[in-house]
C-alpha cells in the first residue's frame, strides 16, 4: 500500500496535504484492511492544518491564561519556555475535517478548519476542568496544569478556551457557524452533565449502578464530542438534518466503542502502553463499564468483585487488583464490552452508510473510528 | 414626579412595560435629579421582561445542571423546592436593554432580550466560579452553590450557564447575534484574566500592588461585563463601531465608578445595609482601591496601614479594623475612591453623550449608572 503521504507532504506548515494527499483526505484504500498507519497519516496531517489556527487562537489570549493554555497544549514548559510536548492526537479535529470532506469534499473540509479548532479547544476545557475535578496529577506525560499553576489558574484556563472556541465560530462568515455554535454549546452542556454523572457515579456504592446509567454516561462523556465533532463537519459540508443526524450518530457510536476499549484496556492493558500501572481502574475501584457489566450478571464471580470493590484498595495490592481482573473475566466483564465494542462498531458504520453511502468518500471516518477503537486488540 | 410605571404594569409578566412606560425606557424625566425608585422600578421591568426567557433557558438543561443554576438563581432550595430568593438585581440585563432603546427605540429593546440573558448568564458563571475560587460561603443571603452541591458541580454548572449564554446568542435569527456573540465570549476572556490578576495581587504583599494594576483588574473584572451589556445592546439597535465602542466604555467607567464606590462600602459601609460586618474588606487584609492608594502615598498614615496590613487580623479585632479604617482615612484613600468615581462618571457621561446627544434618550442608561452607583452616598 502506498504511504499515505509523502514526508515532505507532512512536513509543510501551509499547504500540508496537497495534490493526490488531498483528494483521498476522505477516502480509504479499497485494496485492502484499513492500516493504522494511514490513519496516523491522517492526524499528522489534521495537526498541521488544524495547528496553526489554534496557535493562533491560543495567542491572542491575554497573558496569563495564554501561558497556562500553552502549557497544557504542550506548547510551552511550566516557566514559560517554549516545548514539543504531546498536544494530544487531535482526533476530534480530524473527524470534523473527515466529515466535512466525505459530504462537501476537499472545499468543505477548508471552510470547516475553524470548527474543528473550536471542537479541539472544547475538548481541552474538559480535560482542563475535569483534572481539576478529579484531582488527576498526570495527562499526556506531563503534571496537570493546575498540579503547575493551582486550580483557580486552570479553572480560569477552562473558562477562557471555552469562550474561544465559541467567538472562533461566532467570529466565522460561514453559514454553518450558528448552527455549529449552538450544537457546540449544546454539547457543553452534555459533556457538562456525564461529567457530573460520572462523579456522582462514582461517590455512590456499586450495586446501585446500573449498566445503562454507565453507557448512557460514556455516551454524554466521550461519545457526545466525537458525534458533535462529526455534526459539524457535516453543517459544513451543507447537509441537511437527516445526514447530521447521521454523523453525529456515528460519532457517537464510535465513541462509545472507543470507550468501551478503553475501559478493557484499564484493566488488561499492557503498562508500557498505558503508562498506568496494571489494573489501574480496578486498584481505584473505578465502576468502568466491564465492571459493572460484570456486577450484573448476578454470578459467583460478581458476588467476588463487589466483595473486593466494598474495600479499599491497598497501595501495592498487586494481588488483590488480579483477583479483580480475574473476577471481571469470569463473570463476563471484558467479554461482554469487547462484543459490546464491536456492536457500537457496527452501529456507527450503519449511521455512516446512511449518510455516506459511498464507503470510498467515508473512508477517512471509517479509518478514523478504527483507529480510535484498534488500540484494544 | 409621576411613578414610573403602575403597579399592574410592573405585576404583568406578559407585556411588563406597555404604553408610556415602554415609550420611557430609555428616558429620564427631565423635571429633576434621577431617582433611585425610577431606576429601582426599570431594574424590575427588567426582570418582568428577561426572566421568562431566563428561565426558559435554565429549564432547557439537564436535569442535575439545572437543579444547581435554579438554586443559584435563587429559584430553588438547595431540595428542588421552589424557592423566591434573590437572583440579583439585573443591572446588566436592564444595560443592554437600556442601551438597545437608547440608540434603537423599543424595537431594539425587544430585540436585545435574548442578549440581555445571556449577559446575565455570563455574570453568573463569574459568580458560580469565583466562589468556588474565593471560597465564598454566602451569595446573595444564601449559602453559595459549591457549599450546598459541593466545588465539582459548582464548576460544572458554571461551565454549562457559559454555554446556554452562547447558545442563547448562536440561535439567535437577528444579524447582531453574532458580532454580540464573538463580544461577549471576548469578554469572557477579559473576566477571565480580571480574576486571575485579582487572586495575584491578593496573594502577593501589599508593597508590591501599583494604584495601576488594581484600577486595571477593576475594569477587567467589573467595567468589562457592564461595558459589554451596553455594547450588545448597541449592537441590536445597529449601532455602527464608533457608538458600540462609546457604549462600551460608557458601562467600562461606570463599573469603575460602580466598583470605586463599592470598595469605599466594604471599609466604611454599615453592616445593617451590607450584610457583612464592619469593614470586612480589612479584615480579610484586601487590596481594595481605596486602600492601595492609601498604601501608595508614602504618608505616615500609609507606614501605620502596611504595618497592619503585614500581619493577618485577628478575628473580632474590631479595634485593629478600626484602626486601619482610619489609616485608609488618614492617607487619604477615602477621598481618592469617592473623587475618582466621581471622575469616572463624568467620563462615563462623556463617552454616553458622544453617542446618544439626546439627554432624553440616555436617560435610562444615566438612570441605571447612577443607581449603581449612588449606594455609597
Amino acid at each position: 500500500m502506498a504511504e499515505f503521504m509523502t514526508e515532505t507532504e507532512l512536513r509543510s506548515p501551509v499547504v500540508p496535504c496537497p495534490g493526490t494527499a488531498e483528494e483521498r483526505w476522505g477516502r480509504a484504500d479499497d485494496a485492502g484492511p484499513l492500516e493504522g498507519h494511514e490513519a496516523a497519516a491522517l492526524l499528522e496531517c489534521t495537526r498541521a492544518v488544524v495547528d496553526p489556527e489554534l496557535h493562533a487562537a491560543l495567542e491572542s489570549l491575554p497573558g496569563a491564561m495564554r501561558r497556562i493554555a500553552l502549557y497544557h497544549f504542550g506548547r510551552q514548559h511550566a516557566d514559560g519556555t517554549p516545548a514539543t510536548g504531546d498536544a494530544g492526537k487531535a482526533i476530534r479535529p480530524a473527524l470534523v475535517l473527515a466529515a466535512a470532506a466525505a459530504l462537501g469534499g476537499p472545499a468543505a473540509r477548508t471552510a470547516a478548519v475553524r470548527a474543528a479548532v473550536a471542537v479541539e479547544l472544547v475538548h481541552n476545557v474538559t480535560l482542563l476542568h475535569d483534572d481539576v475535578m478529579d484531582r488527576d496529577t498526570s495527562r499526556r506525560h506531563r503534571p496537570t496544569a493546575w498540579t503547575v499553576f493551582g486550580v483557580t489558574d486552570a479553572i480560569l484556563a477552562g473558562d477562557a478556551l471555552q469562550a474561544l472556541a465559541l467567538r472562533l465560530l461566532a467570529e466565522d462568515p460561514h453559514p454553518a457557524a450558528g448552527p455549529a455554535a449552538a450544537r457546540l454549546a449544546d454539547c457543553v452542556v452534555e459533556l457538562c452533565a456525564g461529567q457530573y454523572t460520572d462523579t456522582n457515579l462514582e461517590r455512590g456504592a456499586p450495586e446501585g449502578v446500573t449498566l445503562a446509567e454507565v453507557l448512557a454516561m460514556a455516551e454524554a462523556r466521550t461519545g457526545a464530542l466525537l458525534g458533535c465533532a462529526c455534526a459539524l463537519g457535516a453543517l459544513y459540508a451543507g447537509a441537511g438534518p437527516g445526514d447530521v443526524a447521521a454523523l453525529d450518530g456515528f460519532g457517537r457510536q464510535a465513541g462509545l466503542a472507543f470507550q468501551l476499549i478503553d475501559d478493557v484496556i484499564g484493566i488488561w492493558g499492557d503498562p508500557r502502553h498505558t503508562g498506568k500501572p496494571a489494573g489501574a481502574d480496578l486498584a481505584a475501584r473505578k465502576k468502568s463499564l466491564p465492571v459493572v457489566a460484570a456486577l450484573s450478571t448476578g454470578t459467583e464471580a460478581a458476588a467476588e468483585l463487589a466483595e473486593l470493590y466494598g474495600t479499599p484498595c491497598v497501595a501495592g495490592d498487586t494481588e488483590g487488583v488480579a483477583l479483580a481482573a480475574l473476577a471481571v473475566e469470569r463473570a463476563g466483564g471484558r467479554d461482554w464490552a469487547q462484543a459490546e465494542a464491536a456492536d457500537r462498531m457496527a452501529r456507527a458504520v450503519q449511521e455512516l452508510s446512511r449518510a455516506v453511502p459511498d464507503p470510498e468518500a467515508a473512508g477517512g471516518l471509517l479509518m478514523l473510528a478504527e483507529f480510535v477503537t484498534r488500540r484494544g486488540s
